[in-house]
């Protein structure tokens, strides 16, 4: 029999899915579970998306423009125009999804062995995106102390080698909602100019900022044309996750030139996920704000209730629709399964992420977890009161 | 400014995206250009794929399994079992278009520096998939004038290196439209048992069979549950290519297992264009019919009048919609480009892909050129004749 890749034995699988079936075992004793642990909006998708489906006019449906069809990436230029990222149409590519924009950034601006800093936790799909293309993953970490806001300039300074070639952030972040500061965003700007690096961003929950925090785009920061790249999705900010449509954006003619090559032998990102994605842009603001607003609220309920748990911290994070939180737990990976497995309380149960998924430093993030508030608040509510009983009962409380 | 990626630096474009400026000015001079170089079939889609986006019914676009949505797989195992190949639910995994069912192959199977034997020509964007993934192409070339039929099992053996993990076949062939017969996969198998190598089988264009000719899967050779891999598509079946769906199938447990970790990173295939194809299941056999019979018709003319061209030669192709034509010119990619900027016949002109760009063998396929038929007779007969004057006139004619 012919071995798999060593690439592929070495890639962990995610401590998530290993709670996939213990979450299908509580269902099947009756259990109801609360999905704290995923990334997907329960948020309706746009009206204007669904009916672009339903007046779809084509006789084939065909390969578009490797970099997307036309009319959408030019109103995609106006739309960043609106958001205050001045670009042209040359300057933005249509991805599948933003997952492929940033593996197509990994292929584009670092080789094997190269090294990508990236405050850590982070995005856990990162590191998959990394193996399949061969880049290391350098983690600074931030933490859940301060609030996860960067560490400072030396600290990420002493992990610059000779085969750094990218500091990536996620803004705001997932998995800790953090948002970071345009002081921050300097220092990582004063910091790829020094060592000549590029500075990759992943910006997909950009429209999900609380308490009026400004969210800044690299694209905004002077000075930055050849190093600056963007991520970008319309997977959260519609609610379409599965249209798989995203964004590679940077004024850096190279690297497009380059992605494309590695975009044209894929053809093109999905049609109908663009004709979607296009009617999209016409979605009316008052979406966003609502949107915005039931977020908004679910997340200051989130934060207070886990807060007034004994033991239990989360920081009050700016963005995106997550929260990391501390919990007086041995090990979150065993408390995870536990509470699924072991506990129920008024025959419910919740599943979170354990942030060991999130880290890649050994032993970081052993008693946290990423808590995602795409639940309701009534649905929020119940979860958090079975989190706390069960806090209470878990034998392997600290 | 930072480097961008030596790989993204080394990657070729493409031979025929060099001539896409060269085709727009010839349109902008009101020329009349036949594309007889795309692979983008003009069939009609079928109407239940449409009508299944008519008829969408969902509040919010989300993301599917990695896998692919559940009702989608169960019917493909059905679609399967009708065309002889039994598989289960856990022996497929949809993909986004056949191109990432490649790379998945390429990452699980091939570590970085491991070799893959491709029979040259071959589909140019296996080497794109190669690049990204860091795996080595060894080409094996098959010859025009035995009408691209596989070299003999000791020629392939020669090229066969302690670093070798795979041989890659494209059946039925782009570009050569070759039919594998059961006596070359027979030998394939040979090897790939001898040597311990995976067999990858790239069968997009499986339904694209003539003269009675047989199709057979590698999923159907015995004894090679744990090497054969196919890939599928129904880009070309349905002419569904903007979909962006696709398959990786095998028995093989432990590639789908790997597969699934850097599948999973990247999220889910595109949901619409799972919808659309789950719909597209229902197709009636009538369309089938329909399309064979006319690109049947289109071979056979094309074959025909391309023979008839004074110093042109090409093979009766078996099977996909594609032809390798051995023209009486210099340099194939010169006499391309020249026929779309310096020539046109009754203002018409034709666009033809280079082979070069199917060959890593320097010097191969000089003299040659991929022509699909995916235009109706009368503009392929056009097209045709305006290949012959153009011959005729160009100053490189040998
Ligand atoms: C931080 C971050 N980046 C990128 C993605 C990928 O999103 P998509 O590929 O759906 O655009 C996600 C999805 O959860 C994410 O959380
Ligand atoms: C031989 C071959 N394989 C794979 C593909 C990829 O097809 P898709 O990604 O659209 O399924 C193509 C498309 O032209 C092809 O010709």
């Amino acid at each position: 029999m012919p071995n798999i890749s060593k690439r592929g034995t070495q890639m962990p699988a995610s401590p998530i899915r290993r709670l996939v079936p213990y979450a299908e075992e509580a269902k099947d004793r009756g259990v109801k579970v609360y999905h704290l642990n995923i990334g997907q909006p329960d948020i309706k998708t746009p009206d204007v998306a669904i009916a672009a489906m339903h007046n779809l006019d084509l006789p084939v449906i065909e390969y578009s423009h490797s970099a997307g069809i036309e009319t959408y990436r030019k109103k995609l230029v106006k739309h960043y125009k609106g958001i205050g990222v001045n670009i042209n149409i040359n300057q933005l590519m249509v991805t599948t999804g933003g997952s492929e924009a940033i593996s197509l950034a990994f292929l584009s601006c670092l080789d094997p062995g190269d090294e990508v800093i990236v405050p850590e936790p982070f995005y856990a799909n990162y590191y998959g995106f990394a193996s399949s293309t061969g880049v290391k993953v350098v983690p600074v970490i931030s933490d859940i102390d301060t609030g996860f806001a960067l560490p400072s300039f030396s600290e990420i300074e002493k992990l610059v080698t000779k085969k750094t070639k990218a500091l990536f952030i996620c803004n705001p972040n997932n998995p800790t909602g953090y948002l970071y500061s345009r002081e921050e965003l300097e220092q990582l700007k004063k910091m790829v100019l020094k060592h000549n690096l590029y500075l990759l961003s992943d910006e997909v929950y950009r429209e999900f900022c609380y308490d009026d925090a400004e969210h800044i785009s690299v694209m905004e920061l002077e000075g930055l044309s050849e190093h600056a790249v963007m991520i970008d999705s319309v997977s959260k900010r519609y609610s379409e996750c599965g249209l798989r449509i995203g964004m590679l954006v940077t004024r850096n003619a190279r690297i497009i030139e380059t992605a494309m090559k590695f975009a044209q032998a894929r053809l093109s990102p999905p049609s109908l996920g663009q004709i979607a994605a296009e009617a999209s842009l016409e979605t009316p603001d008052s979406y966003f704000k609502q949107v915005n607003a039931e977020y908004h609220k679910r997340r200051n309920f989130l934060v207070e209730k886990l807060n007034q748990i004994p033991g239990v911290f989360t920081p009050m994070p700016k963005g995106a629709f997550y929260t990391v939180a501390r919990l007086p737990v041995d090990d979150a990976d065993k408390f995870c399964q536990w509470i699924l497995s072991d506990f129920s309380y008024k025959n419910q149960t919740v599943m979170m992420a354990p942030a060991s998924g999130f880290y890649i430093t050994p032993g970081k993030g052993k008693q946290e977890v990423r808590i995602a508030y795409v639940l309701n608040i009534e649905d929020l509510s119940k979860a958090i009161q079975t989190l706390e009983k069960g806090l209470e009962a878990y034998p392997g409380r600290v």
